[in-house]
């Protein structure tokens, strides 16, 4: 027992009523070696002290992880300075190999502990968690997903490194104009999160050039019949460039990771919570449940398309409802302007604002049900199918009034008015949820907790009868398991969908869009950075190459954007005046539609012509295949040579004419 | 000395002046074991009997060519119907190893002796070629590439199997209804090939429904004021629905053949005809010639681009001399109606048809030269720009009256007359230059070569003192040499490429034009597999896994038919009459629109939505990797078991916790 040493990693959390045999057969499990079917972990289990729940405190020695770390191809850098697969043989030519006990760092450990533990799966022998007659087991089951899914175990998280955090915190959220340190978010949030950060952090800069012409239009009595055009013209392109540099940007830190080439999901195994009957998998040959592929085809177009339909159309009259609301109000304030009358002018728009965001909460919950409904097989096309249920519904449910304004009514002033009143709530709304709230239950949390812990100082003395596991992360967990999980990026991204698309898709009505756009996501990094350290739960380090599905969304409103401001422009009477006189209304609509044709067509020539990696990156990962060929070569020249005297007793000619160099 | 064993591949042709010392190294470095800097291959030297150059038959022992193809990596059958990567050690677990002599096809066995007669590069001592000092060498430099782009070396290329060739034009050419033997044509002429027939195939059989709709049209009465609408409809989903079609049964076929997996471009050397000043390569660090990148785009930019607009703007230019005729004459038949001049109506549309196919040979070879000056490094960049470069004249040159006719003049009557002249005209020129001339060339030529092998058949036995090599090759490679090349499958698909635009993009125009385009292209096939069996030198069996830079021509037109169509019936009076009077002119062209960016975002949706790769070869290539993972973790494992014993003086904890299964 090496006591001084049992640095916590990962925490799992039973529930309150777990059965003991359950929570026995865990814990003898995740101690038992490999062969035995076991993870070869180290653990220390303890009562909660805040809740009285059982606790698991979980480690692995250096030599077990690094096993690990090669088993599951973790790359890490190499004494050249590229990424490789790690290899244990080999140990001695990676950096930081001097110190082999933090040779990994404690987000990998954590990464490793989590694969080690979920790769803890049902026998031949296991037919049922032991204390739980109904809760059935298949050979190859992952134990620790079925305790999750049956809610046995509660929670199962990684700690906090208390001291990096906060360093991290410092430098993150603190600093004022410094840049993001994107490379130690990435240590220790893991490329997922890093990569919303690059991402959100290279929007942020790449708003500042619409923000300043937009400040231009406003300040300066510059009023050009070609300004709305010249703002649109530049915005599309602008946000095609933008798209490019970031993907471009994105390849290159990814490779700097050694994150490029990600595990294919063609192995990905089920989903915690998919169900089936029990079948084989045609890929891995191993059983697995098996749900028939029509019946999900079923479920998706017999409920969650009609439903998802259904709350479109709400969405539509909702919209309606406000246009109303809003109409009554004007005549209201025209028949009597008095300052009641011209307060209640801005009303509707506040509350279609917060009614928005109300129908968005609601409607998230329910699309998270209906596609959890679907049971998806992969965690992949989970998330996919949620991403394109929440930007459909999204979409819809936050431009529709904006769309029906601009090329229903044709009301400039009225597009300009809603669109700055839709995003300035929105933003507003967004900061208080999102940063305010937490922080105000932290700062009671963070208090709270001192205090039980303070009161069971005497009684954990006792009950901590070996003393193995430290204070801090006793006090660690405790406070952990009370906060919130980071669920995903995805409410992340969606947010910055909804922005991206306020600012472009109406761009030439109004200008000043980015810079509201721009004040947000200033304090918008520094409150996500400042959740992500303080306020949830520490995540796993995900892994990531690139931003996903999110890339194609942000694309798509790039090239709506396009159709939208041609559209504005060409119904823009200034415009109109500038072409000769003895041109058709039919022949000026063909005209502007023509421009926008073209206009797709250049954006598209330019995404195809920029290169979506750097030169430098695809040399390098060119000169790094280059070289694993070669090796393979003298590889396979070697075993030739053997096969030589093999082929002797084949074949009647000669063989001394081979002989092959390389 | 095997004699009797001496099956000749591949012949190399020396130009008549080729000097002596450089013949008679090349044929020592043939010969010559990979050790020693050779490619350790048979060898015989002849005189041509039709012309009197000096001619080297070229062939490999069995066990030579079998090392050779797994140095390559080359891919067979496995004995359980897989393709994987040939391994001499593993050789009798190939299908067809009971007979190593002809487990490999002589296509196979003639590529593998391109690639090692390749593969003989010049060393640190060879500094030019014997006989020549004035033709530098560098290390690395491939001497038959030398040779080759020198003249030394006039042709080189691998012998027909006068059998099989035989056997294989009469189940090809010969069969009326019979769909083509793909496999067989893959397995003589290679994957390049096959691909091109496939995909001629495929696209005719695809023409069937267009065509039968076109023809009912035709004979019965049914003029409905739908008519163009339906017909345009269907060929819009129909033209998507045959790409995504196409790209599954490619991606099909090219799994069977275990082509699914190319070598990746970036190890391919440079072309033998790029040149520039010596230098490093970045990837392998080897020495060849670097061209200044800068350099490249100023010729492009400077030369290139002005270049071909100024032949674009010929194109146009050619097109209003065009209209301007058509104008003079039928002024002339309205003022005398004399059956010449009803004769000369049909004058200015053939002339012009004729005159479009003389410019188009003309730029085709202004624009071969322009690519080769430009010094692409790379044959895939070279070809690709070169398609980049007939693509776009051909387009504009061939479509550029249509679009006039259709949206300046709108005159549909004049469209449907110039499409028909201009789809007919074209296909019956290329018919009679396609097969006709070659035809008449072949059986002239097969007499000649007939009469002089008779004639030297006295002075030819005393001369071939050692008759090694067999009469029937030496008659091969003399009808052979004088046989045309086959350049690329470039100009085939670009044939089909244009019909394929007369046919879709003007479709609601001339439903017949599918009807000409299906009679073509039965005569088609048959004419070019005809061309392939019988005119053209035998070709290398060229790799390859799709039809590249094709596919995404062929969707580019699909996507502009969209909009042409939608142009042609929003043009269309019947069609707007089925409007509300009410709606204004400028809403009705709105209207249409908006219907032509719907049926554009449905393309794209079906075309996301259809997998490009069939869920079987899907299943069949995750089956594959997650075996050869498999297979790999074991290794690993096996390694790492040796790694902990090196582990455990690095680290202080108690290995006996680890005990891996897989």
């Amino acid at each position: 027992m090496e006591d001084a040493n049992f640095h916590t990693l990962v925490v799992m959390e039973f529930s309150k009523d777990a059965k003991q045999p359950a929570i026995e057969w865990m814990l003898s499990r995740i101690q038992a070696s490999k062969s035995q079917g076991g993870a070869g972990l180290l653990v220390r289990s303890l009562v909660m002290q805040h809740n009285e729940e059982t606790v698991i405190y979980i480690s692995g020695d250096t030599e077990r992880l690094l096993v690990a770390a090669e088993m599951m191809e973790m790359k890490k850098q190499y004494r050249d300075g590229s990424y490789r697969e790690f290899s244990v043989r080999d140990v001695t030519n990676f950096k930081g190999a001097e110190d082999l006990d933090n040779f990994l760092t404690m987000a990998e450990k954590q990464l490793i502990v989590r694969h080690e533990l979920e790769s803890i799966r049902a026998t031949e022998d296991d037919k049922h968690v032991p204390g739980y007659e109904n809760i059935k087991l298949y050979p190859g089951k992952s134990l620790v997903k079925k305790y999750l899914s049956r809610k046995i175990v509660k929670n199962f998280f990684p700690l906090h490194d208390e001291e990096k955090i906060k360093r991290l915190g410092r430098d993150w959220y603190r600093g004022i104009v410094s840049s993001q340190p994107i490379y130690r978010v990435k240590d220790y949030f893991g490329e997922k999160i890093a990569l919303y950060f690059a991402f959100l952090g290279t929007y942020t800069m790449a708003l500042i050039p619409p923000c300043l012409i937009g400040i231009m239009y406003y300040i300066t009595s510059w009023k050009s019949v070609y300004r709305e055009a010249i703002f649109a013209v530049f915005n599309l392109i602008w946000a095609t460039i933008f798209l490019e540099a970031w993907k471009r940007y994105c390849a290159e830190i990814t490779h700097k990771w050694g994150a490029t080439d990600m595990v294919s999901s063609q192995f990905e195994e089920p989903r915690a919570n998919y169900y089936g009957k029990m079948g084989k998998n045609v890929i891995t040959g191993k059983s697995e449940p098996v749900y028939p592929k029509f019946k999900r085809v079923l479920r998706f177009y017999g409920i969650t398309v009609p439903v998802i339909s259904l709350c479109l159309l709400f969405a539509f009259q909702l919209m309606l409802w406000y246009f109303a609301c809003e109409e009554w109000v004007t005549r209201q304030y025209v028949e009597d302007k008095a300052w009641l009358n011209y307060g209640m002018l801005y009303m509707p728009t506040a509350v279609y604002a917060v009614v928005i965001a109300i129908v968005n909460t609601i409607y998230r919950m329910l699309a998270t049900k209906l596609n959890d409904w679907e049971n998806h097989r992969l965690q992949s096309s989970y998330e996919n199918h949620l991403i394109t249920k929440f930007i459909l519904f999204e979409f819809v449910n936050c431009f529709i009034s904006l769309f029906y304004v601009a090329f229903y009514m044709r009301d400039m002033a009225l597009l300009r008015s809603s669109l700055a009143g839709l995003l300035i709530t929105q933003q507003v709304l967004g900061q208080l949820q999102e940063a305010m709230v937490p922080f105000f239950f932290f700062s009671r949390r963070a208090k709270q907790m001192d205090s039980i812990l303070k009161k069971s100082a005497v009684a954990q003395k006792l009950e901590n009868f070996n003393g193995e596991v430290s204070e801090s992360d006793q006090r660690q967990a405790n406070i952990e398991s009370t906060m919130e999980e980071y669920d995903d990026t995805m409410n992340d991204y969606l947010e910055m969908f909804l922005q991206f698309g306020y600012v472009f898709l109406f761009s030439s009505a109004f200008p000043l869009a980015a810079v509201w756009a721009l004040i947000n996501n200033i304090t918008e990094i520094r409150s996500d950075a400042f959740k992500m350290c303080r306020v949830f739960r520490r995540p796993f380090a995900e892994q990531a190459a690139n931003i996903g599905a999110w890339q194609a969304a942000f694309e798509l409103i790039s090239i709506l954007a396009v159709i939208t401001n041609c559209a504005l422009i060409g119904m823009d009477p200034e415009i109109r005046k500038l072409l000769p006189s003895n041109i058709t209304a039919v022949n000026m609509v063909i005209i502007f539609v023509a421009v926008e044709h073209i206009v797709l067509g250049v954006k598209a020539a330019v995404a195809f012509l920029i290169p979506d990696v750097p030169k430098w990156v695809q040399i390098d990962l060119a000169r790094m295949a280059y070289q694993s060929k070669q090796a393979l070569l003298k590889e396979r020249l070697e075993s030739t040579t053997k096969g030589k005297h093999f082929l002797k007793g084949l074949v009647t000619q000669d063989p001394d004419t081979v002989g092959y160099q390389i």
